[in-house]
């Protein structure tokens, strides 16, 4: 884990949040390596799942939202965590996760200061609040958002009235939320500020067991087609004493992180909970209408992704230094942050560098749509081999002098290290079709 | 305006913010094509921008950073605005949009009920606060971003260590900020939580001028590629009391929009005030070093385009009723929700339908990385051409009868309403040409 966080912060990928200020708990900027493989991610996720096909819609929702959205959904009474203090140094515990704090807080040992009181627990609510307005009173509190979920329930009718669809349908969303953990932790898996993509699909009630079968299938292949270490992944059903009040089933993907096996997407059938009881608490009838038939509130299955914790898998999973001194990040392609590097074979022969730079520039432009190029014409080619290979770029092209009179170069591929002569001209079909999309 | 309002809920680009609680002060959802519409703007931006060009990074700085960030950057102390209230029906009001209401409050009259006195002017800060961790007390207080571009002053020297970038070079940032407008409005224009897309260009001093100049030309010709009405477009040059304390030049591009005119997009040149600043705050050396010269404060060249503003440029240059029955919004095809969409001459011949699909299908596949395609089957042909050209869709494809015979189909301009005839085969190819980038 260490060599994953120190190799993010080096490369670009990571950097701590408001590093020149002391940090702040937990919270991280991404890099401009990172921001490109967190917005591929993005990228091909909205392709696969709202572009790519007619039955599901786009929505971005306020981050901010009524108050009465989270009374309604259960959030400002039920979204708490057991918070204990020890009573010595004043440090906080989330009860649940400290051994026997809860029941039995006089007999743990807190791991701060060896002191053994502890307060009792207390319910803390683990949403973040401001005031919208210029007086800090109960009338103007709100909270940001700590699940993208609530946004599409209450915007259903207006996807009803607005896109006219059958059902099954599906409402999706990519976005930030935020969660007042206690102890937030484990570099990006856990922050206070994250990111989720998840869909809600509406189904009629018999058809639910059939499309969470569909959503857990797809959510396979998803972790297959990004390039997540399947080995790594395990289902985990949720037994029904543990799962949320709303939810007829759950599944909770798994994955074997550095530091132990952790949550890393859910899949959730919520039955008619959330239209039902928006229905009864806004009043607006949420039904959905067709000829022939009652209304009648369809059931909703809900796949989440965390797009954070899919990159943290997925710098886990590329991550190869079975050769300690050369470590290469086998990112897929269409993931990478660069398609590829250019480079003159010497950075001090004027011609080499010309050509490399002519060639580099036509690349950008022609991919300026996908995934972009790097160019490095600095230390030896050695080097940048393996800065490629780091930061997981799919393909090194070379120029060298026999580039100057056949007009080809040498294109290495990062997973095998292998080298192809191949004409400038097929470079931009030859990267398109590495990409694999 | 109105117009444009009520179009954006009825065809599912914006819908008031958590509408079925009754809404939430001047907050917006984007719907599914109002999402697609601010997406393609995004795209094009980071493709222009950052993609298709190797001196510009990208970053994703958190939107909650250390509060030490504010008070160095001098938000904490002077992001206010001067607040009155009305004494008798204690409506607020901002000072300085009140006409006359900050200096000789007693002499206006409240818009609200009609009172003439008004509390003295007090200084109300903008940034949005909030606690982390458990207890809300004062050394947990942070605030939510007002502005981007802290975040990449923040992290100049991750950049510079991790991309070893030569001056002049740009980091780049897309994303949400908050700011606790008192009287936020005119629909999506002036919201509490609003997106932003800014670079921070960093120049040598004497470079600064210039570099001004070629993103006053850049600013003119995204306006121009995204196709904002030039015509309502107007330079405003910030005279020297008014700007910034840390800017040497400002412009505003200001936009004839329905309410009046107001700023759409702005430059400033805000010189090595944010570095020299942040250096003597927080201690870290921010200076930029090179080889054969004393280490230096760079220049910054900050052009900032405001996301929503940009849709409601858009949404209003677009929109065309010169035939009041028939509205088309002439938006460019690569910024349209949809690329193009798919219809069956008659919904009820189930020949035509299952072609029409077939060929719907065919081109989601082919354009899923792409913007995506619809397909509509109900109404009358006539109906689906205007709700298609109401939404902005450039091309509508029409299956008749005699395309079971030539698989040949109809595919009606937009902005001309001609109809030309062209093979299935050529569908993809025309669409893609027609998307101009």
């Amino acid at each position: 884990m260490e060599k994953i966080v120190s190799l993010c912060k080096r490369r670009g990928f990571i950097f701590p949040g408001s590093e020149i200020y002391g940090g702040l708990a937990n919270s991280f900027d991404y890099g401009p390596l990172g921001f490109a493989l967190k917005n591929n991610i993005k990228k091909l996720w909205l392709d696969r799942y709202v572009n790519g096909r007619s039955d599901v819609f786009g929505l971005d929702a306020a981050l901010i939202m009524n108050p009465k959205v989270w009374e309604a959904s259960g959030h400002l009474k039920e979204f708490v965590d057991p918070l204990v203090e020890c009573k010595k140094c004043h440090e906080r515990y989330r009860g649940d996760q400290f051994p026997n704090a809860i029941v039995i807080a006089g007999k743990s040992v807190c791991p701060n200061c060896g002191g053994n009181e502890f307060t009792q627990p207390k319910q803390f609510n683990l949403m973040l609040k401001t005031f919208l307005g210029p007086a800090e009173e109960q009338a103007n509190i709100v909270y940001f958002r700590p699940e993208t979920a609530q946004g599409m329930f209450v915007n259903f009718k207006n996807i009803l009235d607005t896109m006219r669809p059958d059902l099954p349908f599906g409402i999706a969303q990519v976005g930030k939320a935020f969660r007042n953990e206690i102890t937030p932790g484990n570099f990006i898996f856990r922050t206070r500020e994250f990111e989720q993509m998840e869909i809600e699909f509406f189904v009629r009630p018999e058809e639910a067991s059939g499309k969470f079968e569909y959503w857990k299938d797809e959510m396979m292949e998803w972790m297959k087609l990004v390039g997540i270490d399947m080995k790594k992944v395990h289902e985990f059903e949720q037994p029904e004493g543990e799962r949320a009040h709303y939810s007829a089933r759950t599944i909770d993907f798994e994955y074997d992180f550095p530091f132990g096996r952790k949550e890393l997407y859910g899949l959730a059938n919520r039955t008619d909970f959330d239209l039902k009881n928006h229905s009864e608490k806004s009043g607006i009838d949420l039904r959905y209408r067709e000829e022939g038939s009652e209304p009648f509130y369809p059931y909703v299955i809900e796949p989440t992704w965390g797009v954070d914790r899919t990159v943290l898998a997925l710098l886990d999973s590329a991550y190869d230094d079975s050769d300690p001194k050369h470590v290469v990040r086998k990112l897929k392609p269409a993931l990478a942050p660069y398609k590829a590097a250019v480079f003159p074979l010497l950075a001090n022969k004027p011609q080499l560098v010309q050509k490399a730079q002519e060639i580099f520039k036509s690349l950008v432009m022609s991919h300026k749509s996908l995934v972009p190029v790097v160019y490095d014409g600095r230390g030896n080619i050695g080097k940048r081999y393996y800065a490629q290979d780091e930061i997981g770029t799919p393909a090194c092209i070379t120029v060298d002098f026999q580039t100057l009179e056949d007009d080809a170069v040498t294109i290495r591929d990062r997973d095998t290290a292998k080298q192809e002569r191949v004409g400038v001209g097929e470079l931009v079909e030859i990267l398109t079709r590495n990409d694999g999309r």
